[in-house]
């Protein structure tokens, strides 16, 4: 597998890189070519790699994020200065919503970067630190591969890093060391680079019987689950957690897809005052709240109004148990959460009703009709399939797509935090390639998966497209099986709604979406049965009926129209308190 | 102009800002709106200025450089984390290559910052400075406004570091800012930031004594333009020069645009040992090189073999005359050229017949013969007409674009050391718009300029389009004149010429570019008129000679099919060495 045999124990350093994601089941590596990279890039295919030339290095990064969400970890290859720095928006968000992204920077030859030699890609000062200084704000941990003798150790401490932190990190490799021999020995000594685990101390214990008690004694608990419970790999433990308890339980956005919601106490979104009134009466009254990882932005608890009350908040983060005023810091999440498993008493626990958790009823809509977001994602909602990846793109498609009931084994994606508008395209071919990674590598490990075809469905508007669309040329190129919903809405809606209502400045290029596929690699016969257009519910329904839609294999685009003010949810409040302030301005 | 009327003698301080910007001459202003920066674009159109809303800040900033390079600054606006991070890298490449851009960052209230409360687009510790000390690596100058006593002052503080270091600066505006009234009074006391002159020091008087002995007693001199002598601003006084002496003049790369090449001194590019052998032979024997504005990166002078030696090298660089061991410190170039200019004596001078400096004849051709990239550029040089922007994109297409005769009034951006690919497709819509700016702006004041319609052209690869093609439907949506030549040579060619000649790597996916003018908003009646196709020298002629191409306005778009390993100059001869390595290494 590695491209040549070096001597015993020993191996080129890019062979050990790669070789050490290989062993950590990546399979898919991002990036654009560049000049310091290139040799670097020979080493990736030989090391039974696939290499994803993805048409930008912000595209790479946001789509590397995205694998990272679903696998556990990723890579991408970027190039010194230029290619870095592409990418370091999509590193950023990597860092405030948690995905461990290795984030490997081809650079120039250390007797390039030793002398000062004013080369391309650098400044005339050719500081050769500059760019690395500005990854330290966005990423975990960096570190520069200048020895031979350290730098296998290296490798394997910043991978920690990533895997410790869930978060990117930086890792430099000059031009130079790429061929340099290094020590193969870590590879066989640990092959997995799994962290060990830290001893169990007495928090963890005190921890386990405090919550006990507090669980005993609670008449009106519920279950929250927020999205670091990903990072904090504790996804397992929180499904019997709601299984043992059947209690009832909600997520904040960014926790969505991360449980069971077929559960019959699992109830989507907490979506606050704007969800419904039986429900938001039930977390008004209740006396514990289980609030597990926690994510605590204005975006992910409709604007702090969700975070729960101290009073009655057990809050389980990143090695701390919070209840109230004690604290039980330096656990182990998935441990702690094992062991209260084994302690609980199923028949300790109240039994409660949660509040009714009826299937939404599709809604009535008269076919002549236009789309509007109200009904949008309800109507879309029975084509997801177990062990979809839907992803609801910052903007509308974030507040409708939250609402949709998901299949078991499915994951969701949207705005959580970071919401960089454009991230959701190349975040669709990250997740497909994960997803098609992962069963191939279950597959060779010999899980008996039934065949049946994954899919990533994004809805994206046109908004957001424009800032990321080449990306689609790879999801056709890499034969995903991608579904894109592009709600055309006349420009940025989430910003109207926000301020500027009737600006130009809100508004957008206008496309002809009809001619994506064909510019992005599409042949003509393929596009006849990939691209589809809906302005009412009649067309709608048609088109989600089409056996090019449901069972249609590759990428297919559906253009749907809405409204430039169609909102629904916080988004209407919002477009509401302008007008309204509109009225007494003028 | 301003948006309210407030009281005397103050002025909100958006309206400050661009009142600024527009004294200075800034008519179109480049940005993405974002959720903290959407209140600062309520004041843009109001001001005077043309909001450019760009499809994204990667793009915007591209866009901003150019317009900066061609009208002496230049505006950006973005939002706070995900805006500004993704236009870093177009602000460093502004950086490198000397390109003063106001990069205005919409960030959330003072409130917010101050109460560290964790909003979207920032990280969950909530530090509000971490973006902005990103950016000291790669700015001028920074400043953040929060008190409305010293805004003003900080806003003319800025915008002063950016001309005076000609590179970009980052401010910041709160959102709760913008509306904040500040005093008027600088914009009437000192309308036009003009930086006041140092005064005149004992230095200049002795280096323009030096410079003359050296001038007079030359036997065999010549001019060297360098790139940086249009930050400087010393382009009215180089032309001179050269018209003065009638020296022997050539420019960089990085220089090229910035003489008048139909003099019959000036010759172009430098092309070291890759030029013509007469004019490598004068550069050996020269004994006195005028180099001025240099800018000594490796892409700039042919791997460092074109830096004149120190020897026989004048260097005139930012506030420095160096004449081998003689350093002349803290000098005014542009004084120092018109002290030089009023001094010399012509008749002193050595009147020195250069190299022959013959037109090149258009290479003959066979029509059925396919295009090949060493005759491309010379059968397209006669299309350029006075007044034109050639843009040449890093790859083949500056190799090859350097070598093309300017008409007069010309200006030309190619690779110089940033080298991001990707750059020039919204480096044409922002050189478009500062022609179009410019134009209008001097016929405001009076300019009797010949209504010759000017035109923005540009040669880019296939790989480096798919970076940031999206932003061609902003150039149609604004209506300009541009035609750009997409050369088709499946990939990265810089790259394979580079390293991994046959490597997949440097290939990308495969677009039928026929698709994108309708993709990007044109209608199908005009792209009829508009796109073009050649393999051959005869289908490249037809298509130069079409009066839709030559006459027409808006947007042109010609594909151009060449070969995948075809490149000419310092690239062939990276190619055959690599050709040669394969060989020893088999």
């Amino acid at each position: 597998m590695l491209v040549s045999s070096p001597p015993n124990g020993t191996i080129k350093l890019a062979d050990y890189v790669f070789a050490r994601l290989h062993q950590l089941g990546v399979r898919s590596v991002f990036g654009v070519p560049g000049d310091y990279n290139l040799k670097l890039l020979d080493f990736v295919e030989p090391s039974g790699l696939h290499w994803v030339g993805n048409c930008n290095e912000l595209n790479a990064a946001y789509a590397a994020d995205a694998y990272a969400r679903l696998h556990g970890i990723s890579a991408l290859v970027t190039t010194f200065g230029v290619g870095e720095l592409s990418a370091v928006n999509g590193i950023a968000g990597a860092f405030a919503e948690k995905a461990p992204i290795v984030h490997i920077v081809g650079t120039p030859s250390r007797t390039i970067q030793e002398n000062r030699v004013f080369m391309h890609h650098a400044f005339p000062d050719a500081d050769y630190r500059r760019f690395a200084e500005m990854h330290s704000h966005v990423t975990a941990a960096q570190t520069n591969l200048t020895d031979p003798r350290l730098a296998p150790n290296q490798v394997d401490w910043i991978i920690e890093q990533a895997l410790l932190h869930q978060r990117p990190v930086y890792l430099e490799i000059p031009d130079d060391m790429v061929n340099t021999l290094v020590s193969s020995s870590n590879l066989h000594d640990r092959p997995s680079l799994q962290l060990p685990d830290p001893p169990e101390i007495e928090a963890e214990a005190s921890g386990v019987q405090c919550l006990l008690d507090r669980v005993y004694s609670a008449k009106r608990p519920l279950i929250l689950v927020d999205g670091e419970s990903r990072s904090l790999g504790i996804l397992e433990e929180i499904d019997q957690l709601i299984k043992a308890t059947q209690w009832p339980t909600w997520t904040t956005v960014f926790g969505k897809g991360l449980v069971n919601e077929e559960l019959p106490n699992v109830y989507g979104v907490d979506a606050g005052k704007f969800g419904a009134d039986e429900a938001f009466a039930y977390h008004q009254s209740a006396d514990l709240i289980l609030h597990l990882g926690p994510h605590l932005s204005d975006t992910n608890t409709n604007i702090f109004t969700t975070i729960p009350p101290k009073t009655i908040a057990i809050v389980l983060s990143q090695n701390t148990l919070t209840a109230g005023a004690n604290i039980y810091r330096d656990i182990l999440p998935a441990r702690f959460l094992q062991r209260l498993l084994k302690e609980l008493k199923s028949d300790r626990l109240v039994k409660v009703d949660g509040p009714p958790n009826t299937i939404q009823a599709q809604p009535e809509v008269v076919d002549s009709d236009p789309l509007v977001q109200k009904h949008f994602y309800s109507i879309i909602n029975p084509i997801l399939r177990k062990g979809d990846v839907v992803l609801a793109e910052t903007g509308t498609a974030s507040y409708g797509g939250r609402t949709m009931k998901l299949p078991p084994g499915s994951r969701f994606f949207t705005a959580v935090t970071w919401l960089s508008i454009g991230y959701m395209l190349p975040a669709t071919l990250g997740a497909a390639l994960a997803q098609r990674d992962m069963l191939k590598t279950s597959l060779e490990k010999g899980a008996q998966e039934a065949n049946q075809k994954r899919r990533a469905i994004l809805f994206m508007g046109d908004g957001s497209l424009q800032m990321t669309a080449q990306e689609l040329s790879i999801i056709i190129q890499e034969k995903l099986n991608v579904t894109i919903f592009v709600i055309n809405n006349n420009g940025y809606t989430i910003e109207r709604v926000i301020h500027g209502r009737k600006q130009a400045y809100n508004g957008i290029a206008k496309w002809d979406h009809a001619f994506a596929l064909r510019l992005f690699g599409m042949d003509e016969e393929t596009v006849s049965k990939s691209f589809f257009r809906a302005k009412t519910w009649g067309e709608l329904k048609t088109v989600l009926a089409s056996p090019d839609l449901k069972e249609g294999e590759g990428v297919k685009v559906v253009e749907v129209f809405m409204g430039q003010e169609d909102c629904t949810g916080p988004l209407l409040d919002l477009l509401q308190r302008q007008v309204a302030q509109e009225g007494t301005a003028s």
